[in-house]
């Protein structure tokens, strides 16, 4: 935490946040703008017979009711990720049938009521039990399903597995992804442990909750393209897939992405196709902004999990895991983080031998995308979980055994790739420095410490940015990078600290899908990571150029200029010197001088995992079940914290979310495939009065091809942390839970149970 | 001409432009948009004493009657280009004084014709002999002149400079700027000359008549920011001016260049200060076209010269140059081209000495702007017919005295610079092989062949562009460039040729100010020699990698890879490729490839000249002064014709003009100051009907630093033309006329005389 950047510097955002000046997607309105709204499907499968809209379109204001068969989205066969409207079957609850389409919002609403629906219902697949049994039909024909994948891969690569046992195993229809990691002979290796543990652990559908729900607008210009404003955390992959989608060449589409109100996963192509189809196919600019209770039901949750978890301990070191995670992924099943997780569950250990497998189910659900380290706090939660098991019950120190059992670079991970150097055996040592720590054994009545440690591969993607000198003297950053979490105002620093300036002199200049060079889609811990070096190399190169101007203009030597303030000055001669904008005109008016810009393109040449340790401590009241937690404390790796106040935010934010998914989110479903908790009365996240006191411990081991050695952070904090607050339980009543969320419900259950 | 290009195609905007699909600035609606409409001065100069707005607010749908003050342009006494509107004094009669918004095009009109103006003239200057006159008052006051000049330099360096025969001379107040090119002793040089011929030549005010007049339409932003579409030579130009200007921020102002519908040098920063201040000042988009005779007035036409110039040739060669070149620059002088025109007299031979001044004056017309090679075709006017008219008179063979005369590689042009190679020599003789040439003594009865030879120095200009491979396996070219001739087919071509495909498969994606790359400003046949070079480094650098992925993926050697169509082969084992739009997908698609786009950047280290020789036949008709060209036979050096059509449409283009200029063209002014001749029934531009056959002969001697070897070619034939035609008039009707335009009237007078 020594010598941080001097450009610390409020969020570039931050103003505009507070203040309300900030114009997200939903506050775009056009003149002659229509609203949609969704007609969606009651029944979770079902045919559809007949979608009736003539009552709709006699309401005053419903100008169209769009079906599947008048969106013109030509390649329908050959979109896996889901189906903008349903066709000819339904799939889910929730899943969208129709568009009504209207002069007013309440309009559109009165008309989407009168739509009449006969749908004939089949029997739906609701849960991974049923979508596992091999006698249950499909939960959507085969036939339904392309072959040309067109999921990302920003969160790593994934690849269909399987061996003669798995294949003998999952024969299911609804049985659509295999992965397998082994290693090793695990029977034998598990029969030399001194200590083997085995559990079946459960984490349950939840809801990225962003508190701007899903928007996009879109707007036929009258040259025949498309302008789509959104709130999309990747404007490069809307804009290829609605390309492709629409039938639009590429530079007939036009992707704006607007600030982000929220995202954690949850903003991929969920709205944009039926805004810019529904646009398209009226002539008309069309807004489409999701309700709550659409943005519940009809958006791309995080799929419930169910992971069998065996560890075998062998002299005092973690040596055997096996584990099957079985992700159910809802109807459309092409993303899916089961993949990941059956990496991510290895945590940041070497295995002796390991076997696990993943698998995704569909069932009659929504389909599922991705929540803030897909599949990595179940996986942790399940490993870090038998771990505290087995420290119970052999009396092996909790961190010493992970301290013993820690990767070191060079070892494999589970899907054999090497482990570089990682920063957890310090995050681990903080949190035994930590006073929490050292007076657990004092906890009594309900109260107990746990912890636990875990890891996210980090992700890399090609990143393109230019740097350009303004002629007010201000450093432009021309970017299409939506921003997650404050970072662009991360790689803001970066400029400022590679030019030599200050980062309120820096701006970002938000560009569209046409214009913005190659931009990462935001997920996966990736633009800080992707995105900052070659920030850092166009900086540089604007700075070469900048202080060329003004090496022949100041007639001094290149060596000789330095950056002070606002100008560039030679050195030891202030009164030789030269404004940035005026460098900015004089490079821009005619011939003399190179650009003042920089372009620079960054593909890191492996991944940078980041790693974390968390201590809950909470008090647990088995008369309500009420768990109280009382301190987090997050250890975490960040290989370096280019600004340590967003570091510290992410880490907040990442925490809380982890809070809540140990204690109370939940998409709670009945047999027939209802959403139960589809609103924020009956899902509940945690709010500012219940954040305990969260205390951020910042680990600094570089990255060797990190942006001044920095890593991803936002994924970091929330993979260990239901993990720690349910060991922390366990600690507190005597009584492990092997299924998130904690509920009150569930825990005065099971401790009325004692 | 030989090995042409294959990719060859239409030009990529022809489609539009003959079905009317072409979106220009002027076709663009904003709901809500307001239009404004000027009033002018009836003045050439006089004191504003009121501007009485209310019975202009009482026409219905008048909005605001906007003067000076209202604009809020901050830094206005730092504009030397102009004044938007007039503020104490108006200098020129045309002058915009004030500005009626309304909510229509008709309610504007109305309302500016309700506007009451008192003003109270003053005694104007109108004409050069008034503005060398020491006794006369300046036409604009001393302090309204700033220091900062916003001039551009897309023309070349020039620099105030005189000597003491100079500084004696040119005592009036309204004598602007002077320049001095000399080398050797002229009188000494001059007396041993054997022939010397003198001579004062005149070219009248012309007016550049894009077929579309200036317009632009201002918005601003929901968040304070403003977004101003234009016709318009220069985004990254007009952004800075308006930027400054308006004291915006630079990331506040957004200039999208419209597609031209014709420019020549008029398109530059006349009408966007006035929509963007009206715009910024209202709260509402704002509309401002210029009618045509708002586009006459108050436009920036190219201003009147006068040249004294003496020319001595020894031993059968050019020996000695001696001009003067005084350039009438309206009330707004700061771009002027008689520093240019200073240079360009000495036409493309050696001298062995040379003194030559160039003097801007001011008047109370209309302030000046660049017209297609500014100051060349006058200046060349000069020279050749002194040319002319001493082989006339002592014999000498026009081709042979020139090409006895040109300069070589490492000669000194009179601005000292040294000649790079050009090939004027070939265009000589080429003409000297015509038939027309070879048949011209044949001439009789009114009818004449006459040639001239000339020059124009070319542009260098910074540069950047993007080459990237989308999704549809086509190529798109992101740059901000204005398309003013083409120029945009022409860098499509090098693309495609570099990156090995079709020209169709390219397509530019026009970029506003704020998101492009380094973009010149479209003039002085600046684009294809600045931008090529990079083009051809961004297409080179995006087809890398593409075969980068290509190579991975087909499991092949970059070098065994070939561009196919639309797919990337395998050499001999056509079966092994990978489509474009495959590619592009692969590379986008998360952290694997490099983006398939490449950035460059390119500044030539010095300029390419443009030179040209034209021949001219015509048939004088004495009786009605009527000069009706037969032929132009136009031979330039355009170093490399990366596409003859669009070179040859060019010099059509240019010839045509230079035609209008030599016979037709000129702004008349009264004694007032008034413009007479402020339509096109008064003004007369040559039509389709009134063109000659124009042939062109394509020399290609290779620029090294242009694209391919590429020069600029627009200015190259206007040079030459007007001069050519004189010449041809001289011999067929035996008499030299040192005026432009040989008007029927003119002409008419001159053989009456006879």
């Amino acid at each position: 935490m020594s010598d941080l950047p001097a450009s610390r510097q409020p969020r570039l955002d931050a103003l505009g946040h507070v203040t309300g000046a900030t114009r997200y997607a939903g506050d775009v309105a056009w003149p002659g703008m229509l609203h949609a709204r969704l007609v969606t499907s009651p029944y979770a499968r079902a045919r559809i017979v007949d979608i009736d809209p003539s009552a709709a379109l006699a309401t005053p204001g419903v100008i169209a009711v769009l079906t599947a068969s008048d969106l013109g989205i030509s390649a329908l066969d050959d979109l896996r990720m889901f189906e903008p409207l349903a066709a000819k079957e339904t799939y889910f609850a929730g899943q969208p049938l129709a568009l009504v389409v209207a002069t007013s919002a309440a309009a559109a609403a009165d008309g989407a009521e009168a739509v009449t629906l006969r749908l004939d219902p089949l029997d739906p697949i609701v849960s991974i039990d049923e979508a596992l049994d091999p006698s249950r039909a499909p939960a959507r024909p085969r036939q339904a399903l392309g072959t040309g994948a067109a999921s990302m891969s920003v969160h790593g690569d994934v690849a269909d597995a399987g061996d003669a046992d798995a294949d003998r195993r999952w024969t299911s229809p609804n049985v659509r992804q295999r992965f397998l990691r082994r290693s090793g002979q695990v029977e034998e290796a598990l029969r030399a442990c001194d200590i083997v543990r085995t559990g079946r652990f459960r984490l349950q559908r939840i809801y990225q909750a962003a508190l701007e729900p899903q928007v996009a607008l879109a707007k036929p210009e009258p040259d025949g393209s498309l302008l789509v404003v959104t709130s999309t955390q990747g404007i490069h992959y809307t804009h290829n897939q609605l390309s492709k989608m629409l039938g639009l060449p590429p530079d007939r589409v036009r992707v704006v992405g607007a600030p982000l109100g929220g995202a954690f996963g949850s903003k991929t192509l969920v709205v944009e196709p039926l805004a810019a189809a529904a646009a398209l196919r009226l002539g008309r600019p069309v807004r489409l902004e999701f309700t709550r209770s659409e943005d519940f039901l009809a958006g791309n949750p995080m799929g419930a999990m169910e992971i069998d978890c065996t560890i075998g301990v062998r002299d005092g070191r973690l040596s055997v895991l096996v584990a099957t995670v079985v992700q159910e992924a809802g109807a459309y099943s092409e993303w899916a983080a089961a993949g990941l997780a059956s990496v991510v569950i290895g945590g940041p250990y070497r295995w002796d031998a390991w076997r696990v497998e993943g698998v995704v189910v569909e069932t009659n659900l929504a389909g599922v995308g991705p929540y803030r380290a897909p599949g990595g706090p179940a996986a942790t939660f399940a490993r870090e979980s038998l771990i505290d098991e087995i420290c119970t019950d052999s009396g092996l120190d909790e961190l010493e055994l992970r301290l013993a059992s820690l990767a070191r670079p060079g070892d494999a991970m589970l899907d054999g790739r090497p482990w570089p150097e990682i920063g957890i055996e310090a995050c681990l040592r903080r949190l035994g420095e930590h006073e929490a720590w050292r007076r657990r054994a004092s906890k009594r009545g309900g109260r107990g410490v746990g912890v636990a440690a875990g890891y996210w591969p980090g992700a890399k993607s090609a990143a393109g940015v230019i740097c350009r000198l303004e002629s007010d003297g201000c450093l432009s950053i021309l970017t299409g990078v939506a921003d997650m979490s404050g970072a662009l105002s991360g790689l803001a620093s970066l400029a400022a600290d590679t030019f030599g300036i200050d980062r309120q002199r820096v701006r970002v200049v938000h560009l569209d899908s046409l214009a913005a060079p190659a931009t990462p889609y935001s997920g996966g811990s990736t633009i800080t990571y992707s995105v900052g070096p070659a920030v850092i190399e166009a900086a540089r190169l604007a700075r070469e150029r900048v202080l060329a101007v003004a090496a022949h203009e100041l007639e001094a030597a290149v060596d000789d200029l330095v950056v002070a303030g606002d100008r560039v000055e030679v050195r030891g001669s202030p009164n030789r010197n030269l404004g940035l904008g005026e460098i900015a005109i004089l490079a821009s008016d005619g011939g003399r001088y190179l650009p003042v810009e920089g372009y620079a393109v960054n593909l890191a040449p492996v991944i940078a995992p980041l790693s974390a340790a968390v201590l809950a401590e909470v008090e647990v009241d088995p008369e309500t079940g009420v768990v109280a937690v009382e301190r987090l404390v997050v250890a975490q790796d960040v290989g370096r914290a280019i600004d340590a106040d967003l570091v510290r935010a992410q880490i907040h934010g990442g925490a809380l979310q982890g809070l809540g998914w140990a204690l109370s989110e939940e998409i709670l479903v009945d047999d027939a495939g209802n959403v139960l908790s589809g609103s924020f009365l009956d899902y509940a996240i945690p709010t500012a009065t219940s954040a305990p006191t969260i205390e951020t411990e910042i680990v600094e081991v570089p990255a060797p091809h990190g942006p001044m050695g920095a890593r991803g952070v936002g994924e970091g904090p929330v993979v260990p942390t239901p993990a720690a607050i349910a060991n922390a339980v366990a600690r507190a009543v005597g009584r492990r839970f092997f299924e998130l969320p904690m509920t009150r419900e569930r825990v005065w259950r099971s401790c009325s149970r004692q």
